[in-house]
């Protein structure tokens, strides 16, 4: 028996469940029950378990094997009991069929050769996502075929941040270089993100194909634009993203860390659920956001006071919202490599218990 | 003749048409005349005169020499006409009468010996910021002298922002263990912005005596603070702070970097002016702030592209607001070092023909 025929043979089973569980129901804003729970990065390096694994292998051997990717997300899963699974992913390894190189260096991820000129934009390969990606839809059968009965959502990042990566070739705190080629070049930078969400589009609905039961796209860094440039370079594309997956009727998540400046333009996005950075009032970004579910976002940082503290924290955010029934409780942002894991416990139990 | 005596003969002809400066006006909400502009950091590296300067002299140097202070002050006045001064300066000395050590690396500020417990908050030492830091006022009496007709703003960091360079010693991206300190010893953390509050109140009270028409405050690290954070860390102080200024009645400024998370609290704050960061819709600031003034907010990395398009895009910030009586034209951030010159005229020359 194959991978996929054993995959397929639980399908229809985890399907039929799957549409009752309360992420999913949540997502469509019609969760009754026990509010559901995930943390971004839960499959992590605060994690012993993941710690292990990655004594054995390289981050990149990781995301490129499926079985240690299954490994890695459904670990999380096991331990804490959380409502939805992330696959292990990069959103960097993208750029790869696009005719980029990545290395994990200590600094940070480096993308090279990065884009310079309108010229270097011209020159990116045709790509071939649905082959050169196999390993990872492979990962998504291998997560179904360990943890059926979880929802699994599969992960891209934006066209605009992996544009970041592209022109500036690494992580930066206000990504000037990039702005500076996009105002200047602007035809260039349309033609970039442009192939970059094309290249989105195929990756995602491979994954749903594979049996991702949602999808989470990663905006990491359009909250260093003005509202006019997240409009032009960031918003179009995941609206055209989001757009060619509305068929496959699965919920469609959008984090963009630093929503607030945004969130008005964000709530004409036709997608299920936004994720909520921990800077925003969520209350507000509920009210805000009329007929999305929102999905956030306690601090990370708060969870390294004792786990009382960080119940009562988290039971004051969920005291504040009008509505529990399309709440995702999360982070605000990813989980930090040092939190103590009964923290993350202390979390999970506080928001089960919230509706029960 | 001292300087002092020849700064208080020349006072109070300026101060007369001070309060009749575009500038002045604009931030009490009253300016119907030409719009008023200036930039953050205009006494910068983008300026050639600025750097033929500190080939002469160090950057601490330069804080400490009256004289180089009010020559780096007044040097982008009398290049574009700026409708205000803001004394050259930076906000961490304020940290050296309290006991820190502070070194500018090539990698930024270091500041020594950072905070690791609440024991170091206690052993802060008494400061005399009145008498140590002289050479600042000092330095306010002489751009006085130097460029009277033209209105002066002093300045401070906000102590949350101080803060985070007690506890880090550098900068940061994401200021993790500043919160995890405030987390884990809220009782140090108050007495920690409470002693930064009380030097900062009297350091501006004196800027303020020594000449300065105003003052701002720069809120630079708040913005990475949940909102319940932002009222219990930053607002507090920045809000005390004001209050211990109101009867000079000077206007007072506060820029906080990164605002839309926060900006119904800020609404609530007696001062007279909010600077806006550049992600920020400023005609949604303008509507969200009523009876304040506003300040901000192009981006400035638009300076990069050619002054066509720069004049383009200020007129099309302008355009977008409803009233401009209350509107201090500015970047959304620091200019940047590589800017050039000939950018800053076209902006400054677009608002100033805007309503002319």
């Amino acid at each position: 028996m194959t991978t996929e025929s054993k995959a397929c043979s639980i399908a229809p089973v985890g399907a039929a469940s799957l549409a009752d569980s309360a992420f999913i129901r949540a997502c469509f804003g019609k969760n009754k029950g026990r509010i559901p729970v995930w943390v971004m990065r839960q499959a992590g390096r605060y994690l012993p378990e993941y710690r292990a694994l990655r004594e054995k292998v390289s981050f990149l051997e990781l995301c490129r094997t499926p079985e240690h990717v299954a490994l890695a997300t459904s670990d999380p899963i096991k331990r804490f009991g959380f409502d939805a699974a992330i696959m292990f992913s990069d959103i960097l390894p993208l750029l790869e069929p696009m005719g980029f190189e990545l290395e994990y260096a200590k600094g940070g991820p480096q993308v090279t050769p990065a884009i310079k000129s309108p010229d270097d934009v011209k020159r990116m390969v045709e790509y071939d996502v649905a082959s050169k990606m196999d390993y990872v839809f492979g990962g998504v059968r291998a997560i179904k075929e360990s943890i059926p009965q979880t929802p699994l959502l599969g992960v891209a990042g934006s066209p605009f941040t992996l544009a970041c990566y592209a022109i500036e070739g690494h992580g930066s705190k206000t990504f000037d270089t990039v702005k500076q080629f996009m105002y200047k070049h602007p035809k260039a930078a349309e033609e970039l993100l442009d192939k970059i969400t094309s290249a989105t589009i195929v990756y995602l609905q491979e994954q749903i194909k594979a049996g991702a039961d949602g999808v989470q796209l990663f905006d990491s860094w359009s909250g260093i634009l003005s509202v006019g440039e997240y409009s032009a370079w960031s918003l179009k594309y995941t609206s055209r993203i989001f757009e060619a997956l509305k068929s496959y009727n699965v919920p469609r998540l959008l984090f963009v860390n630093n929503l607030a400046p945004y969130i008005h333009l964000v709530a004409e996005l036709d997608c299920e659920v936004i994720g909520v950075d921990y800077r925003m009032d969520l209350a507000m970004a509920q009210r805000a956001l009329p007929g999305k579910a929102i999905q956030g976002n306690l601090d990370p940082n708060i969870l390294f006071c004792d786990p009382e503290e960080v119940s009562r924290r988290t039971r004051m955010m969920l005291e504040s919202l009008d509505s529990h029934d399309n709440l995702i409780a999360n982070l605000g942002h990813g989980i930090l490599p040092p939190t103590p894991i009964e923290s993350v416990s202390a979390f999970v139990e506080t928001v089960h218990s919230f509706r029960s």
